[in-house]
């Protein structure tokens, strides 16, 4: 007992002394040396992480931005780890019926057998200016707000022209950092060949799937290997046989042991977007427009889908990825729209910006540089409120209706508008992918019932003419099962014979869809002219008001996030979802055995389960509980893009592999919060136990230096 | 920092130095004396609880059986707290448009406008007696299971009308307690005039509604007062005005300091039924046939209803209550068959029963005695298995179709066979109150598609007749349709009418319903004599069973519950429900808050809301949270009919009031274990702020002996 007691002792002394640690923040690597990160816990010079002026190498060149996602070197010879569903498309492109790689997993067993990894591409950031003056030097006070955007994405074309002549073979880009206020310029190299090295089952790697998304506990082993290749001449090269592994100046140490509870933790990733400093009208609008409205709307595309596919096994697999792309956003924006809630978010800004008024009204030089800005910002979204159920519907048509983007297509091939929506996935060679004539007829009705609802002065004119004005569902039937049943371009095919036919065939096709396109598409390029008139408001007004809340709240702000090099520290930690409810920050095989079915996504393959039954959990295992963590829970400031990037502890080596959110961090895009704000990262002991034990490739872990693994 | 970690070291040595405690066990009350309780945490004699010999008064007799439930007396005028959902029928039949007390709650200002409890008696259990011996005298070695089940229920009629003689005006009833072993007799009071108090707004009593049934963390004040009523003479009496409050021999002390995690509690109740003693067969046969099978087809017909009830909120109403039943029966299936898969329950079992056959041949008596048992058993469920198909299917036509049960009725009177089906709620007055055209004739599809996929030799002639033997979807729509068509009762009237011509009318009918149900009698006659075989066979082999394994084990096997008074001890624990999920044993009034929505179940009262915004907890605050508790969780053994049992602290005061359990603990029924066996309370001091702060009912604390409220 006393012994016992003395260690618990112990760990309560740790606990009640732990300094508080744990940002808001998404740092710019240029701002690190502010930080005081040694008083945080850092163990290692800050140089260490980034160093603008040294001559030796620092972390940030072991850094990967690998397509959307973030990644990091693990060797010399140019091995990188980064999620599995940041391959995924990758492993499905390779994949055929005889090797199903994303089914059963992928290991090369030499490098010569590793794989083309096609369309990834691996860049790493090496250097970062401040050309803030340069680009606002391009403004003139006078300019008003389309010709002031215009002069500075003119003015940040060419500095990114004359970075390029200066330095050649480099990847060159300018981002905002602060709306309208700073610039930096990125300066990066760009690898071409990059190719698959191990990946896991996906019973493993996409372990809970679409219902495990967004929550924790998790017990996803989401990681995978590739690695990047270089010329023979050490540069980027495009794929080759005769390419070789390119030698980063750095790779980031593997560390076998982990991190635990309440341990210093940091990553360095590409966050995507956050929208922190933004207004509560910007807030408003999200909440009471924009997030319930595309919510509901792939709800019930999702419901559409799934009631169509019951029953139906190749009709539910056709629909699969696009339901998935649905449910992420949709659960992703309940998780927002339920935070938003929960805090009080918009009436809170609501309340900090009255008083941001009276900041501003008791000075005579602010209520003159800033006296509107509350008030103008309120009027453009006042706009978008008015106006948002005809702009909505107007993008639905564009996004929704597989017949009306293949006809868009066409139509823009024939010089017509460019279709506001999206681009449908990589490239149109998936446009029909999940096209299914049932559900196809369902949402063109849904559509015309959203048009049909739509209040006069904002009636979508080339629809009303469709319907004669008459939206009953049986006239909406009628119509809509006739103009499908005309329509001519229903497959890829056909759409590619007349993209082929020349401009032409799409100007004088007599196809339903195509003719409804040629209509909308001047509404459609007048909406996207609206838009980008209020984006260059919004991005005057938004330089506006950051600079004077910074005034008011005496504070530098940190850059929302946009892509580009960030860093964020904090610790290993569990948190509270709910009344009563504690969640730990360690999830271990166990929970994975509690949630093993026989069915997909929670199929375990069978090596695991005969391993978690004998306990073979190696040097993996905790020796108090005798478990194998899995998954890893911590109070760090990510968003998406954060995917696949490397958790580091307090000396800088690898511990985890960061990849989703706790469903009550989808708000982290609005707002940090050390009570609700954690990100989710697998174990690099689960990684390093899943490569070697189920994966047989014990080579790889000699590769990044681990040595005794059984 | 010294002090509070020494507060935190003080409550480490507790939990440390805390007794392990909690232990399977709904205990019989005649068993208490062997369980030692003084060293579990008891603090008063044991005696207190149940005194066989005594003179004085003991808690059995403050504890109330109050319709299915069970409720306790806790002031000397007969005043009974028990759950809201156990008032819910009588309130609701109180209620009327002008008095919704559902909604609104119900307060009576002054005993006179206490208004009846239409149904309700509270039975007070005086006494037991061991009749074992008297009933298994009737037992002879040479009968056969039927003769043998008779014989024994012949013998406790005898007996009961014996007693009755003996003790006029008391209930007797017989129970038996382990099977074909041990019987017990219950002396008790029944008192027949009940009347509603205090029903708090129904978004307090039941928030949460079916979402949360099932679920910790729990948030219901599930909790109610009435009183009971006696003649003049304080003997029980049907309801009249110049009856008076009964005072009972004992009522319970109310504790307003509530419990806290780990303090010892014990509960005296009512629980219904459990299955802890049966056969590995009769596992696999729950688990893999009854149990999916309910809970798919009440899915189904929720699904079924919830689609007709979209968009129309008057049948959506209709539907409710049957939803609701079918909800709560689905939830509490799916949790067991989790739980089974989870432990392994069948398997284990099974594996015990090949140790225990070992046993039995080890030794040439008991080969004799035992030495078929379990394959007798195996048989039994063998055959229940083979012939699972159409008893279900028999089944579901007694109960699915509203016509086909009213049509029953008629043919019930006619003097036809009883149905096998259990009566529709309470007696035929609702048989109509859910029932919807379009959803019969969904139904009535399903059952012909289950009728139609029987084998031979299982068919059902009645209806392979009405079909033609034809069950392809649209011969079936067609002769469902014609048949509802053709249906004479549609009504509660047309059947009291057709009831009240007498029974030729029922015989000679040719509604189409009635003719069904006339020739579906004698196979449900057959089926229903099949059951009583069965259960007679399998009682006699789990008396050889129940006496074989406790040889076995070396342990005496506490009876299964059977809605006899019962006792279980242990301690308010959370617990872990999945890994790295830990749930705490106390909810508060922040979770209501975090819950509560504009719309039920969730729509908190105003009231509430604004003594929360002013965090109002008057003497029931917690000083160092500064929060309300709301409910608790403890590991006691129970089950449902516990609902509304007093949970009571070491000195025998009220704590709280028992309502439901935890998700993990539906498997109770089968088996009981500590990491997961947890049970859910009203806390007391939630009980005692809604009844003041809400209700502004301070009389009724007063009542029960609470001062300084405020």
């Amino acid at each position: 007992m006393p012994r016992r007691l003395l260690a618990v002792l112990a760990v309560l002394l740790a606990v009640l002394l732990r300094p508080a640690v744990g940002d808001e923040g998404m740092y710019p690597i240029t701002e690190l040396s502010k930080l005081n990160l040694k008083a945080k816990g850092l163990q290692i010079p800050v140089s260490e992480i980034y160093d603008p002026k040294g001559t030796g190498t620092s972390l940030i060149e072991a850094i990967v931005h690998l397509g959307g996602c973030s990644a990091s070197f693990v060797s010399p010879d140019g091995l990188i780890i980064t999620n599995h569903h940041c391959v995924f498309g990758a492993v499905s492109a390779a994949s055929s019926v005889q090797n199903d790689y994303l089914t059963n997993g992928f290991l090369a067993p030499a490098r010569g057998d590793e794989i083309p990894a096609r369309g990834m591409t691996a860049r790493i950031t090496e250097e970062m200016r401040d050309v803030s003056a340069q680009v606002l030097g391009a403004v003139k006070p006078d300019m008003d707000p389309l010709a002031r955007a215009k002069a500075i994405d003119d003015r940040i074309a060419g500095l990114t022209k004359e970075a390029q002549a200066e330095l050649p073979g480099k990847t060159i880009g300018i981002s905002e950092m602060l709306a309208g206020q700073s610039y930096l310029m990125f300066i990066s190299t760009t690898y071409r060949d990059v190719r698959l090295v191990y990946v896991p089952p996906r019973s493993i790697g996409e372990f809970g799937g679409e219902d495990d998304n967004w929550v924790w506990p998790r017990h996803t082993g989401d990681f995978s290997f590739v690695r990047a290749y270089a010329g023979k001449d050490g540069r980027p090269a495009d794929y080759s046989a005769d390419n070789v592994p390119y030698h980063p100046r750095r790779f980031l140490k593997v560390n076998p042991n982990g991190a635990n509870e309440e341990d210093f933790v940091f990553i360095l990733g590409y966050p995507g977007r956050t929208y922190r400093h933004q207004s509560s009208y910007y807030l408003a609008y999200e909440e009471q427009h924009r997030m319930p409205h595309v919510a509901d709307l792939n709800q019930w595309q999702i419901e559409t889908m799934e009631e169509l596919g019951k029953g139906d096994r190749a009709i539910a697999l056709k629909f699969d990825s696009r339901i998935k792309g649905l449910a992420n956003t949709m659960k992703n924006y309940r998780g927002k729209l339920d935070g938003m809630r929960k805090l009080g978010l918009t009436a809170a800004r609501r309340d900090e910006e009255a008083a941001l008024q009276k900041f501003i009204e008791a000075d005579p030089g602010r209520r003159a540089a800033y006296g509107t800005v509350l008030a103008d910002t309120a009027k453009i979204y006042d706009e978008m409120a008015a106006r948002f159920q005809y702009e909505m519907a107007l993008d639905s048509l564009a996004s929704m209706s597989t017949l009306l983007r293949a006809a868009s297509t066409v139509v823009e091939a024939a010089g017509g508008a460019k279709p506001a929506a999206p681009a449908p996935g990589r490239g149109s060679a998936n446009l029909f992918a999940a096209y299914h004539e049932p559900a196809e007829v369902r949402f063109l009705q849904k559509l015309a019932e959203m048009a049909g609802r739509l209040p006069q002065g904002q009636r979508i004119a080339p629809i009303d003419e469709r319907f004669g004005g008459d939206f009953s569902a049986e006239n909406v039937r009628r119509h809509v099962e006739a103009g499908v049943a005309a329509a001519t371009l229903t497959s890829q095919e056909a759409l590619a014979a007349a993209i082929k036919q020349g401009p032409e065939a799409g100007a004088q096709s007599a196809d339903p869809f195509i003719v409804l396109a040629r209509d909308l598409a001047p509404l459609q390029r007048q909406l996207r002219e609206t838009r980008q008139r209020r984006t260059a408001e919004l991005n005057k007004l938004s330089a506006l008001l950051i600079d004077v809340r910074q005034q008011y709240l005496k504070k530098a702000f940190i850059p929302d996030a946009n892509s580009t090099l960030r860093f964020t520290y904090g610790r290993i930690r569990g948190y509270s979802p709910a009344d009563a409810v504690i969640h730990k920050p360690h999830t271990t095989l166990d929970g994975v055995m509690e949630k093993t079915r026989d069915e997909a996504p929670y199929n375990t393959p069978q090596a695991v389960r005969d391993l978690a039954r004998a306990r073979d959990f190696g040097r993996y295992r905790l020796p108090k509980t005798n478990q194998l963590p899995v998954a890893l829970l911590y109070n760090l400031d990510t968003t998406g893009g954060n995917s696949g990037s490397a958790l580091m502890n307090a000396r800088g080596e690898l511990v985890g592999v960061n990849f989703d959110r706790a469903w009550a961090a989808t708000i982290n895009d609005y707002a940090w919060n050390e009570a609700y704000s954690r990100s989710i990262a697998v174990d690099i002991r689960y990684v390093l136990w899943v490569t070697a034990k189920v994966g047989k490739a014990d080579f790889l872990l000699e590769e990044m230096g681990i040595r005794g693994n059984r």
